[in-house]
């Protein structure tokens, strides 16, 4: 059933309360209640995988595949690896209050602009009961409360995990409201959660096409889509076909499941004959299907015939569409049309070719002769994330702890007028 | 008519094929389209200020106010401003490019943060034809297409003065579609505009609450909020008085048609009696308008009882809404809850009070002890500007050049893998 009308918004207006006192903690409040909330991790890690282990177990009578339950699982080293994660975001610098650009006019006025906290932050996320920990640890040291929507499957997780989150918090003096769950059976509740404008700032989603749709009809909150992955790597006619064939092995097979790993590899027509034995042999050595258009199966007839869903399919598994191109220009496009705007790559040996890949490919990560799956806020120097935006406007990739603020501009003066 | 479907989705397609040659010019070619804008703004004044001349003679007989018809007005002083306008763009730095953020992995893959434009840009705007000229050059120096739709008011000048700046655009050989029009009578059209996410990647309004209602209700593209301004004044107990009369009396009647002229006055009950006769007298030498609640009243019962509505009423006039209040708390709150989020001001001269106030008050600009008239692109050092956002996200007061931009990661490697 559906969380009932005044709990979804009450529980936004005590998260909008807690955000205000928040926005103003010394960083050193702030990561006291993160090394509380690893703490607490650590110490009551016989309730969190009691209740995770309630969800495992509806999980296999309901039938979820074993990729799903893997996510969900949580076991003692797990929860130490989280526990280790939340420590790490202490250690990161507090981008509230930052000052980032500053000037004085003539007449004497001082302005800056500086970094502020959003406010408060919703995170709707499917299966990982992880997140509940990971963003929970990344807003409240950016000086955001948050409001999380976690999926079913993993109700008893994520409530057991939010709060020890909320004690942890609690304990360190902030209110409580700072950290929220909403957890409503199926989709009911979202429409709800995304129109409560006068008290969310941010919704970021993640996880697939079903959840963005619903919060492209139902939003008024604005949101950050993170997540989806359609990503690609293009083998130039200029590429070392060495590389290309180490990077499309990496890129795929390295770790299929998340958002940065290839889907559709495109290959340039004057290099397919001699690359494609050659990769298709590495994939296969891991398991990998392939499916291709007819030119791709006039190398290799072992190869799937890939429909026209292909091409826009994430399939987050060992499996990769292949297709031959005559151009970098036909690549772009093909990319431009199927691309979720995350990582694109591309193996060239020429300047130019790079260059208008760079300049022209829609994404938050475009490569030159190197794996997607670099994206990533922490390889990224950002600490950690709490996902990637997709989108152009506000932030794009990794979002971390700069991404959850706003800014202000502060004039400080002695009575300038205009 | 609203236009039909095929010519609003036409126009923003060709505006986006357009936009993939914007993106990747040189500033020379940017700075020359500018430059041919202006010098044909100064050519063209005559069929202009004819276009210009048919919608006053429109507007006199619809019966507009004097204030509208006054910003709807072309003549040649205003049109010489235009083209100066223009031109200053062409001096300001080109955002397209600028490497923002870079890092060397250890494994030697490059990684930069590269601005890069948003695509294409749509402005939707009231009366004043002059935004036409304005924004198109933004975008353009920005190497943003954009896509302009004006009021049926100014529709012979928008027209005219669209089609100025399409010729001088594809006179430096820039695609004509990178600058059009939408001219649509009423509303009609902006839903159907609203919702070209193909196309569009951002739209700006410019307008009233009617205007935001619409899109808040239809758009799927993204919007950047702009322009609304119900701006206060909160006068503290430490305050110095003769600074808050300047402030006030400037912030109210220096330019009271403009977002960030205030709108209301909140007064500390502790100097109402001293200061309310003061800033009042000064106020009404220039003709303004007052309305009080009841506190108020009772300092001076010539002030008109306040509604409601007054407290959200944004009157870009010489009227002002003013209330006492007991605290510095109790004005926060009033500007959080009435505030559109655009300027706010104290006057105190507790550093303490001006602290909760800058940190508290949730708007894109703060002030302590200076006039909310600050909040202007040019004012902040970025040159100009196409609006003043008053969200939280992407951008926050002026939206310059940077603002029209997005950002992309770009990795340079050698073959480098995870």
């Amino acid at each position: 059933m559906a969380v009932s009308t005044p709990t979804v918004v009450s529980i936004c207006a005590a998260a909008q309360e807690a955000s205000r006192v928040l926005a103003r903690l010394p960083t050193e409040t702030k990561d006291a209640a993160l090394h509380a909330m690893a703490d607490a991790l650590l110490e009551r890690e016989e309730e969190i995988l009691e209740a995770n282990a309630r969800d495992m177990e509806a999980g296999r009578e309901a039938g979820l595949s074993s990729a799903l339950l893997d996510r969900l699982e949580l076991d003692s080293a797990r929860l130490a690896g989280i526990a280790a994660d939340v420590r790490k975001i202490t250690e990161l610098v507090d981008p509230v209050g930052e000052v980032i650009d500053e000037r004085t006019l003539e007449n004497g006025l001082e302005i800056e602009r500086v970094r502020f906290p959003l406010g408060v932050v919703a995170v709707v996320y499917e299966a990982r009961p992880n997140v509940t920990i990971d963003c929970t640890a990344l807003c409240l040291k950016s000086g955001n409360a948050i409001v999380l929507r976690g999926s079913s499957s993993a109700a008893h997780s994520n409530a057991v995990l939010a709060r020890v989150a909320g004690d942890a918090v609690e304990s360190a003096g902030i209110p409580s409201g700072a950290v929220a769950l909403v957890s409503g059976g199926g989709r009911g509740d979202l429409p709800e959660l995304a129109q409560q404008e006068e008290y969310l700032d941010l919704i970021i989603p993640r996880g697939g096409g079903g959840l963005k749709a619903t919060l492209k009809e139902h939003a008024t909150v604005p949101v950050l889509y993170a997540a989806a992955g359609n990503c690609h790597l293009f083998v130039d006619a200029s590429a070392d076909l060495d590389m290309a064939v180490s990077i499309a092995h990496n890129a795929k097979v390295q770790r299929p499941g998340v958002c940065n790993s290839i889907e559709t590899l495109l290959v340039h027509s004057a290099v397919a004959e001699e690359y494609l034995p050659r990769v298709f042999e590495a994939l296969r050595a891991d398991g990998v299907e392939l499916r291709g258009d007819e030119r791709v199966r006039a190398v290799d007839g072992d190869v799937l015939e890939a429909a026209e869903e292909d091409w826009s399919t994430e399939y987050h598994d060992l499996i990769l569409a292949v297709r031959v191109v005559d151009s970098a220009e036909e690549a772009i496009d093909h990319v431009n049309h199927f691309s979720s705007g995350h990582s694109e790559a591309i193996v060239t040996g020429d300047d130019a070719v790079a260059r208008d890949f760079t300049d022209l490919v829609d994404a938050a990560a475009v490569y030159v002769n190197a794996s997607t799956r670099f994206t990533d806020g922490a390889v990224f120097g950002m600490g950690a994330e709490i996902g990637n935006s997709t989108q152009k406007l506000h932030a794009r990739g990794p979002i971390a702890l700069r991404e959850l603020c706003t800014y202000k501009y502060v004039g400080r003066g002695t009575g300038q007028i205009r």
